[in-house]
C-alpha cells in the first residue's frame, strides 16, 4: 500500500489552505482547545510532532517552553510553508512519513500528532516506534479522526435527515470491519483507515503505554447555541484524542 | 436514583430464564467465550463477580483454581437460584446492589463483572471500591452493553432496514449524551447507563488501573456463516470488555 501524500494534491492543498484560514471551523472549535488541554509540561522538553503540516503548532511547542522540536511531514508543500513561514533555529523539519520512523535514532520526552494517524495504515508499526523514541515516563499525545467517522466509507450522505434537511441520525455500519475506507474531502480518495476502539486502545497497551486520558470532544451547551450546525457533534464526534504515557 | 433490581420482576425472570437455557444466543456465542479468553489466572485466587446472577460462573471460577469466591447480587430471585443450584463451601452468596461495595473490607485477587455495569448509575463509585478492594497487580476484568446499544434510547427500531426488513445500518443519536437510556427488554423500562468510550478509560485510569486490553466481540465469518443474523455485529457490537490492573 502506496503511502498517502494528499497534502501534495494541489487541488486539495489550496482548499485545505482555504478552510484552515476560517476562524470558525472544526479544528478552531473543538480540535486545537482539546489538544491545549492535554497538553503535558513541554518546558524544557524535546519534541517530535508527527504530520506537523505548515507547522504552527511547532511554533506554540516552543512558545511553551520546549527546547527543540523536530516536525515530521510527508507533504513537501506543507513543508515548503513551514519552512517559509514558520522556520526557527530550534526547530528542524523533515520530509519523510511516519512510516518510515525507523530511520530516526533519537530520543524525545512528548511526541505528538495532530489528526494525522488515520491516514496511516501501520498504526502498530508507528506506535512501537513511538515507544522506542520516547524517554521513560515520556508522553504520547495524538488526534484522531473519531471511529464513528472513519468506519463510514463512500461519498455518499451518511446521515439520515428529516425533510427540512435537518440531521436526525448518523447511519453506522460495519463498525467492526477495520480497513481503509476512503473518504472525499476537496477530492475523492483521501485515504484513511478505520480502527475499532479496541484496537486503538490494545496497540497502545501492547506497545508498553499506560492511556491518562482518551477524549472524544463535543460541544458546549453554549457553543451549541452560537453555531447549532455543531450540534452534530453529540451525534458523532469528529475527533478521538489520546494521552499515554511510556512506562 | 434507585438502584434497578429488574431482576425480580417475575415476567422479566422468566422470560431472561428461558433465554439463558437456549444453546445459541449471544452470551454463549460471545459474550462467555470472550469472558474467558480474558480471564487471567486463578489458581489459588479470591474473586468477587458483581452481579453474580444465579452464581454459574462463580462455579466456573473455582473450576479454574480460584480458592474461594464471593458473589455477590441486588436480586434475591437470582441468588435464590445461585443458592440451590450452584452452591459451595467456598463460594459465598450476599444480596447487595453493588453500588453498596462501601460495606465490603475484604482483598480480593481479581474482580469479575459479566454484564451488569451498565445498570450501574455510580460507575465512578463502584470503580473507585473496586480498586479498593483489589490487591496490587489485581485484575478487573468486566463486560458490559457496548456503547454503541446503550447509547439508544426508547422502544422503536434502532436499525434501519431494507424493503425486504433486512438490516442496513443503525441508527446512532447522541452518543456523546451520557444518561439513562431505558430500553425494552421483555419488559419496558429496564434502567441502562450510557457511557462514553472515554468515560469508561478514564474512569478506570483516574481510579488508577491500567487499561491491558479492550474488547468488542463481533462473529467469524463461519459463524456469520451458520448464523447469519450475527452479521449486525459487525455493525453495532452487542458487548464491551475491559480487563484492567491495578498498579
Amino acid at each position: 500500500m502506496a503511502k498517502q501524500n494528499i497534502y501534495d494534491n494541489e487541488v486539495f492543498f489550496k482548499e485545505y489552505s482555504k478552510l484552515r484560514e476560517r476562524e470558525v471551523n472544526a479544528n478552531n472549535l473543538f480540535e486545537l482547545p482539546t489538544l491545549f488541554s492535554l497538553m503535558p509540561d513541554l518546558k524544557d522538553k524535546r519534541i517530535l510532532d508527527l504530520g506537523c503540516g505548515t507547522g504552527e503548532r511547532c511554533i506554540d511547542y516552543l512558545n511553551l517552553g520546549a527546547s527543540k522540536v523536530t516536525g515530521i511531514d510527508i507533504s513537501e508543500n506543507m513543508l515548503a510553508v513551514a519552512m517559509s513561514k514558520n522556520s526557527n533555529p530550534n526547530i528542524t523539519y523533515i520530509n519523510m512519513p511516519m512510516e518510515d520512523l525507523d530511520s530516526i535514532d533519537e530520543e524525545f520526552d512528548v511526541v505528538i500528532s495532530s489528526l494525522a494517524l488515520h491516514y496511516v495504515e501501520d498504526f502498530t508499526g508507528v506506535v512501537k516506534n513511538v515507544y522506542r523514541l520516547l524517554s521513560d515516563g515520556g508522553i504520547f499525545l495524538f488526534s484522531q479522526e473519531h471511529p464513528l467517522a472513519t468506519c463510514y466509507s463512500g461519498n455518499g450522505d451518511r446521515w439520515t435527515r428529516d425533510e427540512n434537511g435537518r440531521k436526525l441520525h448518523v447511519n453506522i455500519a460495519n463498525y467492526c470491519v477495520e480497513k481503509r475506507n476512503d473518504s472525499t474531502w476537496f477530492v475523492e480518495g483521501v485515504q484513511r483507515y478505520h480502527r475499532m476502539f479496541s484496537t486503538i486502545v490494545n496497540t497502545l497497551a501492547d506497545s508498553g503505554f499506560r492511556i491518562l486520558k482518551m477524549t472524544e470532544p463535543y460541544p458546549t451547551e453554549e457553543l451549541v447555541h452560537k453555531y447549532p450546525e455543531y450540534y452534530d457533534l453529540y451525534h458523532k464526534p469528529d475527533f478521538l484524542f489520546v494521552k499515554a504515557v511510556k512506562q
